[in-house]
């Protein structure tokens, strides 16, 4: 159920994509939106003034870093997210499941609860839903999630097992929790298996969360596969909920993402790319800035973008940055990859609203098709 | 002498402190000014936009960084450094001298120029007074400066072979520049040796730059020495001309030069302490941000400062940052930094203009006595 201080209107549907707004406490999700990551209470070498200018409006964070460092006591002390990081409007935090399975030392995990040590200290730690929440609720974002648990998506009776677990963890979450000024989202597994994402889809769409995540994508598994999940859980989930791809993508992800259904992007991919010296482009091509041929380029990084780095900056000046290690690097480079990522889900938003969406599609993966054959040719 | 399209103006004195308009082709100087310094043709960390912010003016670039690495061609090619950096203000270059002098390798000094090996890749280069005018007027600068050589200040046969060597390198620096658009300095050496140092000024006052430069402080001598010699030197150098301290300094350096009319400073400082975690407030007090008693504290760098930084962001927010290893702090420190260095001159011009800088001064270095012996209790 979508309770107040949330709420949630459609404005257009086009086919299964969808134009609609999410109202949180701090501000309003025009989505489909891109959440730009900031893993550490920051998104890496940007300021808040950055991300504003970029037209960012939901930020994530992890629970996994933020407990162990600062420590989400220290965070809660200090204000909470918002005002420690300055950033004033909608913020999202992962439950830390998905960190403390892929980057956590020695995990062991029960049907209650995984401990583990952290990869800064080696010191043991738990997390299980109650504690999740718990750290989730002294962060204070606006929307937080399920403690679940992704695993190697192909392994079939290990998915099941970890998607028994999640459903009893989504459970306990939503009994957990205390703060109604956060909403929480469930998440569904099920790795690659059709019968059981239909089964945990029918599981958590009974939950009645506020908002629904799709986890376990983007881990592995082919594009045909993660598209056919997406369309399957799109038809199992309720119609007047956001839905949220967690940890998605490229370009062509979210096109093809927002076809499917889903509402709400993240990802670390555009700032990542960023501190290797990659910049992306619109329909999913990339340049490596450091390759001799941009040595004497005045182009900027993408034709036609409208992103500061571009409006000002030459191909040319960004490798020198990069060649002399400069910071200023990453920080223009983060600048573009994040707009090409916020503004084409604007674009995308816009199309559905006009009723151009499909055409939007057909465009776009073909002229995104070209780009990679004539990538891989190279 | 001063011709167009550069002009300067005194629009108020107060002892030998002087306020004054430095037209250049790219804006105007208003004088005294705190100049950030880019050596590699960008401010570490931030972006023009946030210079901008900062009410930067001026900007230094590094001519022995910018001729080795991406190479003046280059620059020149892309239509100069304003254009190639995006900064639409003044830029200062230096003439590679101070670097050759401190970073290269392997130098060997000829009465005609110096011989190297870059400290990059190792390679043989040489740079000389008409090498260096080359190399500036590739990259465009409003304001270049004379090939000199700074020597150990102590060591007075040697300061003064290295003076010798400077005035006849100033000649043949006069004797090349071509460029209209760009304003050659002449500087002043010396080191501490009062008598060489009037030779110095008297010689370079006579070849009649529209602006001067005192070179070879704030190299290992004490405060008291370079007050003399800022006192000396400012006897001998004509006062219709804007003065430059090269590479100088803390925020009692800036007042210290301002009372012994100096108008024009730059220094690495504010951006290097910052990428050490070290935080600069404006009596000239320093925190290293790093520190546990910063741990859970809310209030800002600054109390009272009203840079980005400090209105955003608390110490623990900061000290958050700096542990976890963000890019972040860096730019944050070194707009905080920064801003102190260019509001302080900012407010000593105000002072200068409304007849208070005698007060301005009294209040300043008292309350920076007492911080000093404060933390040298601590």
């Amino acid at each position: 159920m979508i309770s107040p201080p949330f709420s949630y209107q459609i404005s257009a549907r086009q086919g299964r994509a969808r134009a609609g707004k999410f109202v949180t406490p701090h501000g309003v999700l025009e989505t489909p939106v891109f959440a730009p990551v900031g893993t550490q209470a920051t998104v890496k070498s940007l300021t808040p003034d950055q991300l504003a200018g970029l037209n960012t409006t939901l930020v994530l964070a992890n629970t996994y870093h933020l407990h162990l460092r600062p420590g989400d006591e220290l965070v809660k002390e200090m204000g909470g997210l918002h005002q420690f990081m300055s950033w004033p409007g909608p913020i999202l935090t992962d439950s830390g499941g998905f960190q403390v399975f892929s980057l956590a030392k020695n995990r062991r995990i029960d049907q209650e609860g995984v401990t583990f040590r952290s990869h800064i200290d080696g010191s043991q730690q738990r997390l299980d839903p109650e504690i999740s929440i718990r750290i989730q609720e002294n962060l204070g974002a606006d929307i937080i999630m399920a403690f679940d648990e992704c695993s190697d998506p192909y392994d079939k009776e290990y998915v099941r097992e970890a998607m028994v677990r999640t459903h009893n963890w989504a459970e306990r979450c939503q009994q957990a929790k205390r703060r109604d000024d956060q909403a929480l989202f469930g998440i569904v597994q099920g790795g690659i298996f059709e019968d059981l994402r239909q089964e945990s889809a029918e599981f958590i769409a009974s939950l009645d969360f506020p908002g629904n995540a799709i986890g376990g994508l983007s881990v592995g598994e082919t594009k045909a596969e993660m598209h056919t999940i997406l369309e399957l859980v799109d038809q199992a989930l309720p119609v007047d909920k956001p839905r949220y791809l967690m940890g998605v993508g490229t370009p062509e992800d979210l096109v093809n993402g927002v076809m499917r259904g889903v509402d709400i992007f993240d990802c670390v991919l555009p700032t990542r790319l960023a501190r290797h010296n990659a910049a992306m482009t619109r329909y999913g091509g990339r340049l490596n800035i450091v390759n001799a041929q941009y040595a004497k380029d005045e182009q900027p990084l993408d034709q036609g973008c409208t992103c500061y780095t571009c409006q000002h900056f030459s191909r040319a000046y960004l490798r020198h940055l990069v060649i002399s290690k400069e910071m200023l690097a990453a920080t223009l480079l983060s600048i573009h990859n994040l707009h090409t990522m916020i503004n084409l889900a604007a674009d995308i938003r816009q199309a559905i609203l006009e009723g151009e969406f499909e055409d939007f599609c057909i465009h776009f993966l073909q002229v995104h098709s070209e780009i990679n054959s004539h990538q891989d040719k190279n």
